[in-house]
């Protein structure tokens, strides 16, 4: 359990990609899945999974959903948010301090140690395989209308016998109201790590 | 005629923005305009104008159209497409060694003397004005089949009683298709120098 707290969970090495890959084809295929959840206490994957059925529109969400290329090809379309830096670190620390108790040079030290250099190393790059990319997010309206155009418009044409799957920030996603609830994946897919 | 030619055309000062926005009111109250014309050989305003007709949706484009605030504030969505620096130099290097007969060395004094720095000061910070970033253009399929999507909803609402503004590249544009056709407003609503 240590050992598991140590782990880096902003590489991608800390996620089960080949599962995910696994049940979005399923999902494609139209048939339900198992989806794995998390025990953040014990900090491994729980026996607990949740039962999941197909749905017309999937939407993926994570900050490394766009890092693995089977995944990526998998989605219709690639949506990536961008957030300045420091407004990146001013959430976080607002966060971490008022909502998780954290000391302000905790939150420092591993925003500088290991936040910042996994997000320059591996998710900015993922911005180069966006099809589109949305400035700040959960308050950008224009945005967020033009999306959930496109999903309304995917809902509205029956029988299309496809799921399109998103990629989105799930701040985003909140933000959307479309006539018909999509299956939302979460970022959530990590590694079995035995003790 | 000569000073005209020492015009910076990357600056914002060469654009008659007073004019452009005036214009913009004229069409969104349903009012024809005379667009201005431009004579390349006389690097000056043509007598000749243009008579447009208002329709219901207006599409702006130009390189600076998302500088000036009072133009922003009209727009219904703001588009920046982003090309790599490099791409953006090859592109142009091969129109002007290819279409326009320049030479390798005047192709690289302009783009670093001119171009570059223009780019870096007056277009490249309007990124931040953006409500979605395109990377890519014309190529990328995805967002041209979003944003088509988003024109042709706006289309097949009746009576909406007013025009959407959107800001687009003119490479993005023509590969759009939408059943009825917009009014195109180029970034060519040059300032009037007299000789």
């Amino acid at each position: 359990m240590e050992k598991r707290m140590k782990i880096n969970y902003d590489h991608p090495d800390a996620f089960d990609m080949p599962l995910l890959e696994a049940q979005l084809n399923q999902l494609l295929h139209r048939k339900p899945i198992e989806m794995p959840t998390y025990d953040f206490t014990q900090h491994t994957r729980s026996n607990e999974t949740i039962h999941v059925e197909p749905a017309d529109i999937i939407i993926l969400e994570g900050i490394l959903v766009l890092f693995n290329e089977d995944i990526r090809n998998l989605m219709d379309i690639k949506v990536y948010v961008d957030t300045d830096d420091d407004i990146r670190f001013i959430r976080r620390l607002e966060r971490d301090m008022k909502e998780r108790g954290r000391s302000l040079d905790s939150v420092i030290n591993q925003y500088l140690g290991t936040v910042k250099p996994m997000y320059n190393q591996f998710i900015e790059p993922t911005k180069r395989y966006a099809d589109i990319i949305v400035p700040e997010g959960g308050e950008n309206d224009v945005a967020i209308d033009m999306l959930t155009t496109k999903l309304q418009s995917v809902l509205n044409q029956e029988k299309m016998g496809f799921s399109p799957i998103f990629s989105f920030s799930f701040r985003f996603f909140r933000c959307m109201t479309i006539t018909q609830n999509p299956i939302v994946l979460f970022g959530k897919y990590k590694n079995q790590y035995d003790a």
